[in-house]
Order: structure tokens, then sequence, then C-alpha cells
């Protein structure tokens, strides 16, 4: 922490604020410059509450100089972090695909997806068996039932599991069925649910809120890890603006920020990043393009009768086509990388 | 579906209106009101047959909803919801004022602003015993210990207490020592939680969501009601946007459009709302001329040394002094009012 | 560079510094205050060297400005700005009244409206000539025969007139016929038409851009200033945002903010800023309250008949009713202000 | 009212529908596409009635369009369209890339640039002789200066010229000089510019508003096209929004949108987009991926030493390598493209 005095501060005004640094168990360091002084704060473990020192007289800022997180980053980690998922992996250069129903509606319905998903050679299946709905009327999921059949969908197609869990009996259950534990977007600030998470030995996909900062999403993260579980995968997947053409807002641009800033690997959601089957292809594409790690894809073996989120899945076709394309641009991708090494 | 039962339906009709929807495997909730009672009926995935209303004796009318909200609506209850909370009332017409400290840090803290607060005349204490922060690293509140000193607050001064629940060993935890459970932004649409202080009997102070629709905070608040715990309050406090000079964005024009739309009482939080001291005696102001019922105000006896949120926080004498605005706006509105009418 | 003068310099000493900044091929830009006179510097691209002015007679201090506006900024003029729009003042304590119709229709329309303005005791008449439309096949203004009938609302009812200008022909019409030439929203940003209308005589009325943060419009602000022209008048109309409930989410946050950088007048237009005539009124009554130093407001005779905008004008009643709540506000805002003084 | 003709329309027969649609004080836009021509008619306030163009020789239809756009709506004209900048084309399915430094600073800088943009086989090089610039006290360009270095670009390498106008001077001179007029995202909505530039007969880069939704920017086009200038080329170039670890959001969900409800062509710029040197390269490919026609690229020889955003300028040894990339996601969509068809 650097607080930055006022040009007309006084000497009284620097005193105030060593003294409070003092009484936080600090250190200040005065720093005396041309036309300011700045102070210097040593002794801290975590980061310093800016707000200590913004309103005191003199002050003109109060700049946070080290990161306010560190499980994530790359300071701590330089190589790009690997994640095992069931038995196969997230983050090793390969292209992730993970693709099924938004939600686990019934048997016929699912095994007709994952039929369609394994046969693409995609090693990762989704599908909700708690929903996260904005209305207490909407359908809510089915609960240990549908745990139970995505079970069965890994003992037949060897898909490994991911879904999500909504609270801490979600999560015990989605343990103890499936193989990486998705906390959704609404919950990425469910500072209680990331700690319980944290403690699980489980994966976790970590979607990013919908008015999340990068900032916030890696501490979001390092809520996980900090309670010891460092298998966090992150995702993008939409934030709110007021552009109006698509259900969210896909913003590409994190994955490069991301990539500069820490080892998790991050896949991109062109479901509910666009929430219109017609733009998921193309932002897939550039999902990839952009460099994400891999996707992760409704499809529904008939969106027309979707229980959730019909509109944006793709259907079994449309789904294999694209997975196809994805590969073509993410060869392209590695081609270019190595010609650039 | 919404029932609304004659001025002179009694109460025998009322029963059989009730059995009649349990009979189709549904939940009703009766809401009276001044010169009628009016029957919501939740549980329904699609439309239910008002045919089987109808006729019943003692109905006026039953009313296909459209709008995705019942319990929250105008429709069912035209008069505005008042809250009892602890020994005092929320959305009577009086202005409801809840101030305190954002955390409870210490005894002597907490007791200082108390006095401050009971002094002024308001009813209402706040703070946090639990604390959500965006880094793990960050103080998160003293947990059981600060709930008692909040209720020895209670005992003392005679104000009731609104304190946070993040999840529901907070929830029972607030139940035991408090009068409101308060449910942050981050995760109002933590429905999970939602559903589970729908199901105790202290009165919810839901605060709207970062990135909230006026719609999804409805249907928050609609969460609540449909487990039984009609006594919600909505609280305004900041949206997010591109603009720096606040923390938040605080969106006034969601108060009449409440008013327009539901009979819950709605109150507005100038400090989360601006982020900035300075900021918050004026838009305090504003809420009240806004048509607010009330307001929620941080005050630290040193906000300097507060380890949570300092930089917004009142001191005692500035909130002493904003009060005392706010009741010379609150009556002025009521002149106006009364001169409307 | 801020020159400041002690307060018993004479007016050879400020001539003396306006020529050396002259001789460094920069301008000055002499600002009277009530105690001092301070000239602000610009046309430099890097610092100027304060030695240059310190020991000039005269001279109380040579400030270096790191942001990136100084025309605007309270620390050249700590004093708030009065600017005299015809023959009535804004930002001098009373509560600015600007009302009137969106678009200039036809006589009968504009006269009827004039009519209940200046009923109200109001000062200020707006209404469009010339219309920035989304649409090009909406109706785009009557131009120079609209400006003529402002004019005349102005000889029969004694209205000082505020209309837009979108381009280099609308700034000479509106000069030539009306008192205070309005820049929308969507041209805050049109950098060559604020230096042309900076190089007018006529108080400048500047809307914040829907996606302008606060510093883009005080340098918008400081466009025209650069020009010469001092007479700018802020005026806060609502961002872009996600929330839909109403067609802009109105920033009274911004007014504080203002307040606390500039010692320009701001206003507020809870007309634009909300899109729904149910709302105009609590928002009118919030802005007032936030510390705002007026209100423009749309209001037409038959707004079901309106071209433009209908859905937010106010009646001529329910305009005479919300000024007279206006000024019970204001009256208490004073009370209360002077009260803690 | 959208006129479509038979595909076996004689030139008489659509000279019988433009008679007619003058006859009616209207105007009628020829839109000539491969299997029909479609007549759009603009200057209607309310509807035209079919009637008076059905029972015409060689009228297939006439449609009542509701969306409030005409010209620009790919119900006027199925094909996408082709637009000659120059002696080059953007929108033929070929890769149009647009690069160079974001002001022309001077000879040197200018030339080294363009060498490089030349050297790369990109068709198209940029350069503002007229800023934008957010400060009054910032670089604003060279002008007619400016503009001469561009044309001697042209001359020297063969390479088209791109180049901002911001209001009616700077277009005259653009036209003179260059090959392509840009109006800035924040003169999407300078509505008098719009139609001053529908007047030329120079191709438009339209880029999209900071706040702009799909319809605006689909009617900011329509006003350039309803003055008889049908060579539009759309761009997204980021918007506004809360995130902050990018300049702007690169929204690229924009692109299928585009493509969905218009004929004009779409490029990307991800330099403003993002902000960052090193967000370009992944966000250009990206959006690639996501179907743009082409790219906008700033590239500075010493970004370092740039007057201008320097921060985003790419080097041109980092330009030629992007442009690699950029070919072979390019070719990869289309052997994708190809294999779907």
């Amino acid at each position: 922490m650097l607080i930055v005095m006022r040009p007309d501060a006084v000497d009284a005004d620097i005193e105030r604020v060593l003294k409070v640094i003092e009484s936080l168990g600090l250190r200040g360091h005065e720093l005396p410059g041309q036309s300011r002084t700045a102070i210097g704060i040593t002794g801290n473990r975590g980061s310093v509450d800016p707000a200590n020192f913004e309103n005191l007289p003199g002050v003109a800022d109060a700049i946070r100089v080290t990161k306010p997180y560190k499980l994530v980053s790359s300071d701590l980690r330089p190589e790009k972090s690997v994640i095992k998922v069931g038995n196969a992996f997230i983050g090793d250069g390969s292209l992730a695909m993970i693709a099924g129903p938004c939600a686990v509606e019934n048997e016929k319905q699912v095994f007709d997806a994952a039929e369609a998903v394994a046969a693409s050679g995609a090693k990762f299946f989704r599908g909700g068996a708690y929903k996260p709905r904005t209305s207490p009327y909407a359908f809510q999921g089915k609960g240990e039932d549908g745990l139970k059949i995505l079970a069965e969908v890994r003992n037949q197609f060897g898909l490994n599991i991911v879904t999500e869990a909504m609270d801490e009996h979600g999560v015990d259950m989605v343990e103890k069925y499936g193989d990486c534990i998705q906390i959704g977007a609404r919950n990425m600030q469910n500072f209680s649910l990331l700690k319980y998470v944290g403690k699980t030995r489980k994966p976790v996909l970590l979607k990013r809120g919908l008015s999340a900062t990068l900032e916030e999403l890696l501490l979001a993260a390092e809520y996980v890890m900090a309670e010891g579980n460092y298998d966090v995968i992150l995702c993008e997947r939409g934030i709110r603006t007021f552009a109006n053409h698509a259900r969210n807002t896909l913003d590409l641009s994190i994955i490069p920020a991301i990539r500069r800033l820490s080892h998790l690997p991050v896949i991109v959601d062109p479901s509910h990043g666009t929430g219109h089957n017609y733009m998921v292809g193309p932002l897939a594409l550039a999902g990839i393009a952009a460099g994400s790690d891999g996707l992760i894809i409704e499809v529904h073996p008939q969106p027309e009768k979707a229980l959730c989120d019909g509109a944006q899945a793709l259907t079994t076709s449309q789904y294999t086509e694209l997975f196809e394309q994805t590969k073509r641009i993410h060869e392209a991708m590695n081609i270019a990388a190595t010609a650039a090494s």
C-alpha cells in the first residue's frame, strides 16, 4: 500500500497517516518527493484496506501495490495449471469440450445427448440436476435422481461429468456422483459455498458472475484455493451490459487478461454467453481463437422441447458439426503458435 | 392464478378455496387486505383452470397472472405492506432509519455507534457479524460473538437489530439473536438461501444484486414469500455500471417502479450505493424524496479505523445532522402528498 | 498550470501574468473569484515551469495541475459559477425550472405549454426545433420555423429559451433566436461542435452522454471553455445500463461529485432520465434533494398526441403540481443548509 | 415499404415503380441483387398503401416493413454487400486488413508503418489526421497536412486510405485525399454528420458507438444510406461496460447478429476494442473466427513514442506476425465453411 499525500498536505497530515499505519500494527515509510510526499506501508501479510486512509486530511490517493490475490497468481506459479477432471485433463493444450443438456430431464433425453457427445470425441458431459432459476415457479431440476442418470452416463459412455451445485447439500451430492463441481455465475460470490467446495477434493468449474470484474473472479478462485483445493477452472459465460441483441455480452478479452495474471485454465460458455442458437457457433470459434482451453456447450436432442434454455441449445447434429470446426480452428492456432516459437 | 374474494366473503369461503387449491396439488397463500382477501396460488408449472374457482361462494374473480411473480404483486395486494421488525414498523409512512457500523468490531465501537443512533431517535441498528468480503484475506466478521454484542445493543438501547446472514448456519444464528435477516446483494440470487430464509418467521431485508433487473429482484422476493415468509423489505443499494465516480450507481428510479408493481416496502442504502462519505448525505435525501420507506446508513465512531468500508461511513455527528435533514425532507414530502390528495 | 493571485493583487499584476503567458505561446484565462483571482493556463502540451510566475508581483502560488481539466475545476474557481441565461440565473441558489415540450410541433401546442410554464413561475422554456432522432424516418424538427415560434414565446411570456443545436448551422440559428444553446447527450463528444459553441457568447447547456464518465463530461465542458465561453451548465440526463425498468438510469451521485470538482452548475433531466411519466415526479424531487441547481422537464398539453417522446411528458396540470412540490423540497433543503451552517 | 421485383422484371418495370414512388412524394432506392431487384421506399411518415404497387408489372411483392430500418436490411437485399474502397473490396470473402498508426504524426512515422503494411500484403492503410480526443489539450491531429502524407502513401505503396472525419470540413478533405471516410464511435449518432457523408460518394466506415445497441448502429447506417450513399462498412470497436481489465469490452456477438439482419459488411477493431497491446492479437483472431470481414489495427514503428494511444499499438513486427496468424484462421474458417456446404 502506498499513500500519496496532496501537494498542500501539512506535516500534521503526514503524522496522522503514520499514526494510523502504526495503530494497524504496520510500518510507515515517509518518502518525500518534489511536489508531494508518499508513504509506503510494510509489515502487512495480506492486503491493507485503502478505506483506512482515503478520507484522512491531506491524502490524495491510497494505491494497492501488491495484488490482493496470491494462490491464483502467475507470480506464485509461472506455468499453466493442468487440471485433472475424472480421467481427462483441462489446460494441457488440448481442446476440452464439455457438452450436454442444460438440465437433466429424463433418461432418454440425457442418453441421446450423451451418445452424440461421446461419438464426437469429447471427454466431458454437462447437465444440471440442481438448477438455479430466476423464478421459484420454474423447473428446479431433478436433484439426486438426475445425478444418478449422469453417473450412468459416465458408466456407459466413459464421459466425465461436470454438474452444478448450489448449496452444501448439492456439493456433497455432486462430490458423490460427479467429476467436477460447477459453481454458477449467480453464486460466484457466495463465499460460504466457495469455502465449502474448497474443502472438497473434486475440481471446481467456477463461472464468472454477471457483473464480476477480473479481480473479483480471481479472488473467488482464491477463496476456493485458500481452503486447499487448487483444482479450479475459470469460465467466461458473458456479462450483463446494455447490449440487447444477445442474452449476455461474451467478454473474450478476459482470456488474455487471465493468461497474464494467473496459471489457472479458462474455458468459454458460448451458450449462456449469447443465449441464441445461431450465435453459439461463431462465438465458440471465437473463444478458441482467443486462446480458451475449452468450451462448455448446451446440446439437446430436441431443443424445442427443452424444460430450460431451449433457445440456446444446439441440436446434436449442429453440435457435431461445430466440434469439427472448432478442431480446425484449434489446429490452426497450434500451427500459428509453433510457427511463432 | 390469483383468486380475489368478494368483500363479503366469510372465513368458510376462504377455507373452501384453499382446500380446492390443495386438492390440485398446489399451494394457496392467503393475503388479507383492507377491503378484501386475495389468495395467490403457487406450485403450478403451467396455467391453472379458472373454472375450478369461479363458481365457488365468495369468489369475486379468478385472474390468470401473466407476470412471472405473484405474491410480491400489487395485483394480489393493492395496499402497501407494513412489515414489523422487532417492535417497530417499516412501510407504515414513517421514515425508517437503520444505522450502525458496517461490521461489528468490538463492544466499544458498537456501543459508541449505538448510543448516537438511539439518541437520534432511530429505531433500527445495523452491524455485520458475518461479512461477505471480496478477498478471502479480508476481515470476515466476528460471527456469533458479534451477534451477542448486537443483542446486547437491543437490550441496552431498545434498537431493533438488522444483520446479514450468508448461509444456513448464519440464518439460524441471526434468527436467534437479531430482528431482521439481511440478504446481501451478492446473495440475491442464492436461491437455496432464499428458500431457507423463506422458512423462518423473521422479516427479511433483501438487497438488490449488483446487476439485478427489477424483475429479478421481485422474483428473489417471490422465492422467500413462496416458502411462506411474507415479511420482505426490498433495498436499493446501487448497481454496477461503467460510471467510476462512485462505487456503485444508485438507481432511485427503481423506487417508483417497485411502487407500481409491488406492495412491498423499499428502502435505500446510500452508503454502499455510493461508497464515498461525502455522497451519502445528498443521496440519502434524494432517496427519501424519491419515495423510499427508509434508509440504511453506515455510521462508525472512528471511520478512519474501520476494518471494513471506512471510506463510506459517516461519523456519529455527521449521521446525527443528516438524520435531522432527512426528517425535514420527509416532512416536506408528506405535506406535498397531503396537498395533492 | 494555475496561477493564484494574492487577494491584494491589482489589475496591473494580472495583466503582467497574462503577458508572460502569452509570451510563452500559451493562453491565459482570467477567472475572478470573491476573494482572489485565478488564472488558468491552457495550450501547453507538457508541464509549464512555475519559475516563470512565482516571483512576479501579486502572485500567491503557481500550482501544477495534474487533473486533465483546468477551467472547469474548483481549484481554479472555488466559488460556484452563476450563469446568466437571458434575464435569469442558474446556479445562484434558486431553483431553476426549464420546462416545455420535447419538440416544437405547432404554435398552439407551444403556446399552450408556455402559458402553463409561465403561470407556474418558471423562468425558462424548452422545446426542440432540431431533433436528434435515432431513426432517419422519425420527425426531425421544424428548424428555423420552430425557433421563430420559440422567440415569440419569449416575447409574449417573458420566458428564456433553451433549445438544442446539432451542428454549426443550428448553433448560428439558436444564437439568433434563443437564450441558451443545448448540446444533446449524443453530441457530448462531438468535439468540433463543442469548439464551435465555445466561440459563441451564449450560455451552453451540456448534457451528459449516455456512457460518459464524470471526467469525460468535465472535459467536454473544458472544450467549450477553452474557446473562451465560460457559461456552461451541466446536465445529468441518465446513463445507459442493463436496468430496463426505465429508459435510462438517472445517476444522481454525479451531483455531489461535480460539486467536489467543479464550480459549474448542474441540473437534472428526469424526463429523459427515466422515460416514464410516472417516474418524472419522484426523480425530479430526488434531483433537488441531491443538490441539483434546477430541473429540465418535458411538458406537453396533450402528451398522447406528441410527435416525440410522449410517454415521458407531463400534462400541464401534472407539471404545475410537481413544481409546487419541488419548491417545498427546495425550501426544506435551504432550511437544512442554513441549520447546518 | 419494400417493393420486391420479380426475377424477370425489366428496367422499364423498375422505372415505373420509381415513378409511382416519386408521384407519392416519396423517395425510391433501387438495390439490385443477384437474382432480383428490390426497391426501398423512404420519406414516408406513416405506412404506405401496398395497393399502389402490387398490381404493377414486374412487382413480386410489396412488404410493409415493421423494423425501423429498411435500406440496411437483409429483407431488402439478401446477398451480402461488397464495398469497393479505392481499388480493393471489403465483404467479398477475402480478409480485409486495414492497418496503420492511430494518428499521422510525421512523414517518417507514417512511411515506416506503410512500408510494413504494404509488405504484409494488406490493401488498406489507416491513420488519423483529425483526432477526436477526450481532452482539448491533447494532440488534435495534423489536419490537411496529415491527409497529404496519407495521399502520398497511396501513391508510393498503392494502399487505399481509410481516415476519420469529425465534421463537414473534415468530410470534404477526406473526400479529396482519402478512399474511405471513417466516422468515429463518438460521432455514431451525430446525425448531421451522418447525413452529410450520406451525400458523398466515398465509402463510409461507421464505428459502433460506445453505448450503441445493434438497432442504433443499423439506424446510423440507415441515416447514411437514406441520403443515397449505400457503401457503408460497420465496425465493432468495443462497448463501455463495468469491466476494467480492458479499455472497452469487444462485443463479438454483434457479428452474427448483424449477419442475420443486414447485408452490410462488418469488421472488428481489436486495438480500440481492448486498449492493450497484448490483447490485440487474441481478439483479432477471435474477430476473424466470429465471422468478421476484416480487421482495423493500429501499428506504430515506435509505439512508446506515439502521440496517441501508444499502449494499444502493435510494433511493425508484431503486426506482420499477427497478419500471418489471422490468414491461417481465415483459411481454417473457409475450409470449415466449404466442408459445411
